[in-house]
This record gives structure tokens, sequence and C-alpha cells, in this order.
């Protein structure tokens, strides 16, 4: 008889996981559980749907559910929603939603790719419907519909991580005023002080507000519950959008309650073919922790391509495969107006924590040869270990060329290259591309001659 | 007293050279001959003055010879041309062009940075005014008088290199129709077979002629002495401007008359030190062959980042310094209209030579995530040694984001990666920077398949 593989979770991880086993088995029986009504989307693209570069929402389905069922032969239940596993019986309980309806299946591997949630605000009238939460594909139509009735004039962003500020290009893009409030002073999570100023410059020029070091102390409503403005210990701001970017928080609770452990970060721990603690129980994606290869230490990266590769290793495991996901280093980039932003590897923040005897270095450079007018600054930070003279970690900022430089940064760190083998590289120079010596090699470069 | 150094030549190695020279010593007297007008400029953006990219010739100009005078002490000499060097003696010939008057200068450490000059067309008629080979600042500047002066209305170009290919986008702005006659049916050297047919589709679709597999055969000229059309053995194609694009000939003669050897490329063969054989001498820049370290086979790379580096090396050294330059791996990208095309490590070809037992595979993918409408088709060409499965060279071609995910690739290769950690890299995702799996993983991951 056929083995079973359930999945539960269909967006990334689930989908890239169930899409995998059927390649690695194709006699294997795999079920995708998703509660919600759409699978296979890329959910990082929901800003670019907001500010109008992607049409139609219907353009973020990579894969419509009857292609997986069709040319897969991959069971997709949309609107069922797994309520319990039961790992001795190797058996799921799911509510059909639509029919409203108890089931239950077992299975011989399960993989959890249950993603991750929005984190809340917890001020009265969170639950406002003009306060916008976004992560899923819901949210996101949600939030195009409001704008587009509603049309709002002035939004209150929460938060500056890098949704928040894709969304801060998508609002202006749809007109809507907006200001940022943040308790830090560093917008831009991913790099640290001396770039997230640049992130700052560059909202400050597009006309989008930011207040540092500020957290919303309630929304002030409407008498039909609307909210209507955001106070502070300060201020007031007035506000017909609010949107709410806290970070996620992984959909861990059917799993621990069958005894599938969490790690430090929040989310499944697994080990380096994707499997939990739970025999035959195998995790991925935004519910999932990483260990970052340049530290050790693990985080919970809800990230498009770590859920994909997550999924992949998942999925040929759970059908019977035995391939290794190695880790992540953390590289990640974003768009924010015209400003590239980029990391790779550990800031200097965990490298510390990490027990490196940290150096960092930052230099600014051009995308551009000399001559070229439209050559723009590009600004380098590197983290190296004093000792080994190892690059742990880079980020870089800037309005051309930062993006895809943070790739170059990441096979360097990928590589464990010291700081003097990345000045050593052989990078390819044309005047439209860059400069006569990269900002890369640049960075490199006077990290060797500061270390000495 | 203060030891000399003599630098022949100024263009990028020789300025580079005598900076870092004074960088390193300040009381060393530094005496830099350059035989033309113009020292310190920026060669590879001339396609970008001609095209009018770059508005003035005199914004390639990096720094003007008075502030190496004034601000670094480099006695720069223009118009004075070195004629000999006697080893022995210690002691260079130099021609006082302005003052036609002969010189002698001893030095204590000497820097061949002579250069290279355009391989010139053998056939008659190749004098001709309207007949531009393309190299110095000074053919730059001609190229774009004769424009601007003549309005010429049809161009051929001989050979296909970047220069070349770069040209036709800047005649193309000129409104200058441009046929393009090659050797071979693979324009852009750098590229092999799979990725060059890109190349030719986009000079089609730009409206520029490609005649394959064609050599020029003499030039028709009329009585003024211009050259009205290229004749070949099928076909005569009338032009009024020629461009000869045949590559380079590196400036060995004065050093070869002085004992210095050359190596298999015609160029000064050096040690990682840039020394010559000769003692005190050393070369740097178009004169200069570099080790590939892929293959191990020497090269005459002429590239303004290479004959930079080159210079930072022989200058440090000869003034007393002692620092290593490890070699090229062959990167190089360039801009054809809207294509941009990279080359990494060694193609297949030199691969072979070299003793490996190849693997190529060509992937296409895209530069943007699936929802983007913006996205555009990217080619990855892997070289692969089957026995190590290291990755031995790249080559990529695309609209968009190609030039440089070369670097990626060129840190790979520089890091020595296999092609199973290429594989493995984690590498940033964001839909308007690359698909959720860049084309860079996607290409090491179907030749890791396809190895098995």
């Amino acid at each position: 008889m056929a083995k079973r593989l359930i999945v539960i979770g269909g967006v990334a991880a689930g989908t890239s996981a169930a899409s995998r086993a059927r390649r690695f088995d194709e006699n294997l029986e795999i079920i995708l559980f998703e509660a919600g009504p759409y699978i296979s989307y890329g959910a990082c693209d929901e800003p670019y749907f907001i500010a109008g570069v992607v049409p139609k929402w219907e353009n973020l389905l990579v894969r419509p559910p009857d292609v997986f069922r069709k040319k897969q032969n991959i069971d997709v239940r949309l609107h069922h929603e797994v309520t319990a596993i039961d790992p001795m019986k190797k058996e799921v309980t799911v509510h059909n939603i639509t029919e409203d309806r108890i089931e239950q299946y077992t299975y011989d591997t399960l993989i959890l790719a249950t993603g991750a949630r929005p984190r809340r605000l917890d001020i009265p009238g969170a639950d406002a419907p003009n306060v916008f939460h976004i992560k899923s594909l819901e949210s996101a139509i949600a939030l195009d519909e409001f704008i587009r009735a509603k049309k709002p004039q002035r939004a209150v962003s929460i938060g500056a991580g890098f949704i928040v500020l894709e969304l801060a290009e998508a609002l202006h893009a749809r007109g809507v005023a907006n200001v940022i409030l943040h308790r830090s002073d560093k917008p831009g999570k991913v790099v640290e002080a001396e770039l997230s100023a640049h992130i700052r410059a560059e909202l400050e020029k597009q006309g989008v507000g930011y207040v540092p070091n500020t957290a919303p102390k309630r929304f002030i409503l409407d008498d039909r519950g609307l909210v209507t403005a955001v106070a502070t210990d300060n201020e007031t701001y007035p506000a017909d959008l609010i949107i709410a970017g806290l970070g996620v928080v992984p959909n861990v609770e059917i799993g621990t309650a069958a005894g599938v452990l969490i790690g430090p970060s929040g989310a499944f721990a697994v080990d380096d073919h994707m499997r939990t603690n739970v025999p035959d129980i195998y995790a991925a994606g935004d519910c999932t922790e990483t260990i970052n290869r340049v530290s050790g230490l693990p985080h919970l990266y809800p990230l498009g391509d770590i859920a994909n590769k997550h999924g992949w290793t998942a999925g040929e495991n759970a059908a019977g495969g035995d391939i290794v996901y190695p880790g992540a280093i953390g590289s990640m980039h974003f768009k924010c107006f015209d400003l590239e932003v980029g990391a790779t590897g550990i800031g200097e923040d965990e490298a510390r924590r990490a027990g490196f005897d940290v150096f960092t270095n930052v230099v600014t450079h051009r995308s551009r040869a000399h001559a070229q007018p439209a050559s723009k600054p590009i600004h380098v930070k590197l983290v190296v270990d004093k000792k080994s003279r190892r690059l742990l970690g880079a980020q870089i900022v800037g309005a051309e060329g930062a993006a895809l430089r943070t790739n170059v940064l990441a096979m360097a760190v990928h590589a464990g290259l010291t700081v003097d083998q990345l000045a050593d590289a052989d990078l390819a120079y044309a005047p439209p591309f860059s400069p006569v010596i990269d900002p890369v090699l640049i960075a490199g470069r006077d990290a060797v001659k500061k270390l000495g």
C-alpha cells in the first residue's frame, strides 16, 4: 500500500515540500491541508500588489490548486484546518470548514508548514477594520480593497521592518500620506546604525514621516469603531489607515500540543534534515527555525526563499529521501523607494553574542565609474572577526546596485573567506555597472588596511 | 640621497603605480613619463563618451597632471617618450617631444606601464582618416569630432569584442547605422556559443547588422582617400565610418630591447610581485600578462581594473614594499544595448586546454519574482570540473541583473567552491531583484542534478 504524506499549510514551504516529495516518489499519497482559501503564492510580492506594480492579486498565485491536483497528483484541500495531531496514532484531526465537518486522516510522515501570523498590536482598538496586519494574501487583498473603497488620506505605520518600509513605497504610490512610528531610531532591522541612517534620509526625502523611539499608546476611535488617530506619549497622529508591522509569530500551537519542541526563536526546532523531535514529523517554513551558519545561533527567518528551501528538504526527506539543509547565513535585501538595502551573515551584535572579537568598518563608494553621471553612492559595512580575519557579515545600502552586491558579499561569507581573500577577489568592471575597483573590494581593502 | 622610481606610461597602471609608490614612501623621487598628452583616464568610459552618456571627454580624466605634481609630488612629464632602457647603467633615454630634445635619466627602480595599442587592420586603406582604431583617449576624441563634423551615415565595424559591441550602442545613439563584420559567428569573445546567440539577437533587435564568418578584404577609397565601402569575399558594404576592433598589441618593444622577457600572451611576463626577469624592472597594465588562477595559464587582460591592481602592486614593490598580486580569474562584463554580458573564471575551451574533465550546463531563468511584470530572462552557463566538481567558470547574459551576478559567480570561483557548495549558498531574495531562488542558484542546482 502506498504511504501517505500529510502537509499542513500551503503558502510556500508546504507547496514546495509537496512538489518535491512528489518528484522523489511518484507513488506516495500526498494530502495538503490549507486552512485558508489560497496556496502557493508569493507573499513577498504583496507590497508590489499594493503599489500597483503587480496589477492583480491573482498574479501572486504561483500555481493554482488544480495544477497541483491534476499535474502532480497532490490532493490539495483548501479550507481545511488541522486542529490536532496524534503522534502515537499518527493521525491528524481536520476541520473541513466548507462542510463544517471534523475528519480524521492517518499519516506515515507529516510536514508542519503552518507558517506564521503577524504579531498583533495589543492596544485597544487594534481590531478596528482600518488596522491592517499584513502577512497573508487575504490581508493584502483586504488592504488593497480598503484603499480603493475608502480612499484613506493618512496612514500611520507601526514598526520599521522591511515590510513596513516596502509598504511605505506602496502607500506613497497610492497617494496615501504616511508616518512611521518606531520603537528605535533605526529603521530596517537587518542593517545597523551607520546604514539605517540612509534609510531615514530616504524616507525624509520621499516625504514619509519617521518618529523614532516611539510606541503607540492608544487608538482614538470614532463612533463607527474606526481609528481616527494614534496617541503616543508625546503626540497624537491623525490617521484613517493603520499598518501594523511588528514582526511575526510562528504558528506552532498544534505542533507543540503534539509534543514538537520549539527552539529559542519560538519556532520549531529541527535537525539538518528538517526533522523535529517527534518521529516522522518534519517542519518547514515560517514556523521553523534556521541555524545561522556563521554564528551557529538559531533564528526565525520568515523569508520566501528560506521557506522554499526548507520545504524542498522536508519534502524529499519525508518522502524517503536523505538530503541536508545546510542552514542560512541571513541573507536578505529589500527596496525602499529609491534605496536598495541588504544584509548577509551576522551583524555586529550577533557577532559579539557568538563570541567573536568584532571589527567593523563602513566605506562609502559609488555604483558606477567616475565619469558616469548616473553614478550613486553605495555604503558598505563589514563585520569581521579580528582573530581569524574572517568576514562574518556585511550590510549594504545604496540607490543602485546595492541589492545584488549583497549576494556578492553573501557568496564571500558563505565561502568563509577572510577579509584579505575578499579584497583579493577579481570582480568584473565596466563603467555602467561599477567603479574600476568595486565597492565590495574597496570595503575589503579598507578593512585589511585598518586591521593591519 | 632619495631613490628614484621611473614610471613609463600613465594611463591607468602607471598612475596607479606612482600613487601607490608615493603612499608607501614619501621621500622617493618619482618621475612619470607619458608620450601622449593625457594621463589618468578611464579608457573604459570612452564608448560612453561617444554615446553622449558622458558629456565631455574631460570627464574621463580621473585626476589632472597637476594633482599628481602638487598633491603627490609626482613629477609627471607629458609628451615624453621613453625610447630606450639601459638596464646595466639603470638609465632611460627619453625624447622630450615638446622641446624635441633627447634626455637621460637614471633610475633605482623602473615600472613599464607602456600599455597596448590597437591591432591595426592590415589591408590597404587602413590608414584612411575615416578608419578608427579605438583605444587611447585621443582616438575617442577624434572619433567624436569626426561624427560631429562629418555626420557619417553608415559605419562598418570589424571585430565583435566588447569594445565594438559597446560602440555599437554608442553609434546607434549618435544615429549612425552599423554593420558588424566578424570572423566568427559568435560576438562577445568572453561568452561561448550558447550565450553569444543572445548578443546576436540583441544586435538584430536594435537594427545593427551582424555578418558572421566574414573578414574585410579591401577598402574602397574615394579620390580624397576616404573609405566609401568595405569589400569582403561575398559582398560590398558601403560605409563612411570604419571601426576597427581587432584587439590589442602590448607595447613591449622598449622592454624587450632591454632584455625583458615576454610570455606566451605576447605581454611582459612577471612574478607575483610584478617583477620582470630584469632586476629592478617591474611591469604593469595592458603591456603585462596575468595568470588566470583557475587554469594557471597566462593571459593578456587589457582591462582597467586589472591595470589598476597591477599598478598598485608594482608601485608598492618598486618603492620597497613586499605585496603580492594574486592573479585574476578573468572576470569581466559589459553592456550591449539592453543586454548585460559577463564572464568569470575560464570557458570550456580553456578548461579543456588546462586538462580539466569538463562539464557544462546552461539554464534560463528570470531577473525578478514570478509576479513582477518587469522580469526579464537571464541565461547562465556554468563550466565545472567533473572530477573535483569545482566551479571553473561562468558566463551570464540578460537584460537585467546579469552584470552584477557575474560578480556573485566570480566570488564563488574565487573561493574555489564546488558546484554543490554554490547550490547551497544563501542568497538574498526580494521580488524586484530576483526570483525566489536566484538564477545563480538555479544554475548550481541544475548542474548538481545533471552531474548526479
